[in-house]
């Protein structure tokens, strides 16, 4: 049974991605402190994503995607519109295989970004930097090319791969009482909730989300996904509208969620810096600064957090006075 | 047989270290990059000292030091005037005995490093900075509580706690043909040597030191030990002068030199935070630089490198230029 063109993957299409990736991606490892242990006041088991390869958990669901196709759909290639860590994350999936990657590139796009894309040998394809250009300008792309759209979180593929960080984690750190995962557009969130759900249902799955893009934590209390929003967050990673079937996956799921400001992120950054000594980018530390929000809700437990990407700009940080 | 007090510390003196210290310091990590190691043309094997207790390596000296004390000895404390890593390393060692640790710090010290040192429950006493009046503190303290002084890098038991980092690089890489580490006061570098010395012959000592402070790579060339210098480096690390037993194990040992100016030490440390995600200081990276200054020594080898800590002041580097 081929399950990866499912509309919701199952823990089936985690496991067949786990051994798919398993001769590509790394198995991070998971790492403690102590000192922020004391702090949270509960045991926390963080999943070293930002040791993936391209630096960020990206490269799961990319990998797992591109070894899913046939010999004849890969010889066509595959094709992309972010111009973040998926697109860098495809790049290199796709030249492991040995097949053309494109990627379409608004024209405000971050130069060192497109460079790190490049780099891997994708080819970049321009266009206007509203998300209708974008979306339009990779069909011409399929059409002409016959490559196969990757989308960066709403392809169930991608999602099954991305839940095989959640596998690793609860394979390395034993039974969890909680699993707390960042949330944009929920490819990483959706593939934990069905990594979880079949592996470890008693696990909860906590959502951490930034407040400048909080329509996860909106759309799961009011039941209607939000369909708009104008993100304000230092977290780059995560002002992407939840995706339409990953909303109802973190529905079924029950998923709690915890939305926290950029502040409190970014306390949490500088604290897995310095006493992790491990360079995360915001969109990673949303996780532990949920935890040390809420520590009502952890009081005790044993709590995996999954660090999701280092691709931070260490000195925009700094000089955008994100430093007390 | 006693080995602390002897002049010119053994490999039997480092194995027990790795004894006493084992209940107490973490086995570090070896970290790889294939895309350092592209860049530098050789294998490089990365001993996480970072991820050290207190950040640093200084841990193991301090740790195996405090462990080698007799109860009545203990029970009088601990001293040293270090107000770096080592004085944090000696006062986190001290509250694992549960003896006292008195550190002797000057006026013109940073709050920052203070506030950790007296976070691990030493108790500090302030002097001017000199090196004159700090040593003359020591002293004071010492005829008064009858503490055993710890110095950083002279102390015998010092040079071995910090030999057993090599000890597990080659534990958990296999041999090597070369091994890298930052050299200042000389106690990592001695360590170094007497580990390499007893177990491994054949693996070249190599010392990768700032241009602004350089006089180990010059007391090594002439044979006299330079007894003077101002230094001049963002390596604040590697601001000491080699100490006088330190130069004398290091000639033994045949020990290599290489010497970087700091804008090589910050590019390589700029690498290791990008493409390892490891927040390291300068004075660690400066071992990178090094091979990365001299690649003709290296290429093709197996080379082992010690990064030495993690105690970077992230803002400040950024702020002070140091960023391109």
């Amino acid at each position: 049974m081929h399950h990866a063109a499912s509309a919701s993957p199952t823990l089936d299409d985690v496991l067949d991605a786990a051994a798919r990736i398993a001769p590509h991606a790394h198995a991070t490892p998971v790492l403690r402190s102590r000192a922020i242990d004391a702090m949270a006041g509960c045991t926390l088991h963080f999943k070293a994503e930002h040791l993936q390869r391209t630096g960020a958990f990206k490269f799961r669901g990319a990998c797992s995607t591109v070894w899913s196709l046939s010999d004849a759909e890969a010889a066509r290639g595959v094709v992309t519109h972010s111009s973040g860590n998926h697109g860098a994350a495809l790049a290199l999936a796709a030249a492991g295989r040995g097949i053309a990657c494109h990627v379409v590139t608004p024209t405000d796009a971050v130069p060192a970004k497109l460079a790190a894309i490049a780099g891997y040998g994708a080819a970049l394809h321009r266009s206007e930097p509203t998300l209708a250009a974008r979306e339009a300008a990779c069909t011409a792309l399929q059409r002409r090319s016959g490559a196969t759209l990757v989308h960066p979180y709403r392809d169930p593929r991608v999602m099954a791969g991305q839940g095989t960080a959640a596998l690793e984690l609860i394979g390395a750190a034993g039974p969890l009482d909680a699993v707390v995962v960042p949330v944009g557009g929920g490819g990483l969130a959706a593939g934990t909730a069905i990594a979880l759900g079949g592996l470890a249902p008693g696990t909860r799955l906590v959502l951490a989300e930034p407040a400048g893009a909080d329509d996860a934590a909106r759309s799961l209390r009011t039941g209607v996904r939000v369909e708009a929003q104008t993100p304000d967050t230092v977290c780059d990673g995560l002002r992407t509208l939840l995706g339409a079937p990953n909303f109802e996956i973190l529905q079924r799921a029950g998923a709690e969620t915890i939305v926290v400001d950029d502040a409190a992120t970014l306390a949490a950054m500088r604290l897995i810096w310095q006493r992790m000594k491990q360079l995360v980018e915001p969109s990673s530390a949303v996780a532990l600064a949920a935890v040390l929000a809420a520590p009502e809700r952890f009081a005790g437990l044993r709590v995996g957090v999954i660090l999701s990407g280092g691709n931070a700009d260490v000195p925009a940080l700094v000089r955008g006075g994100h430093w007390p």
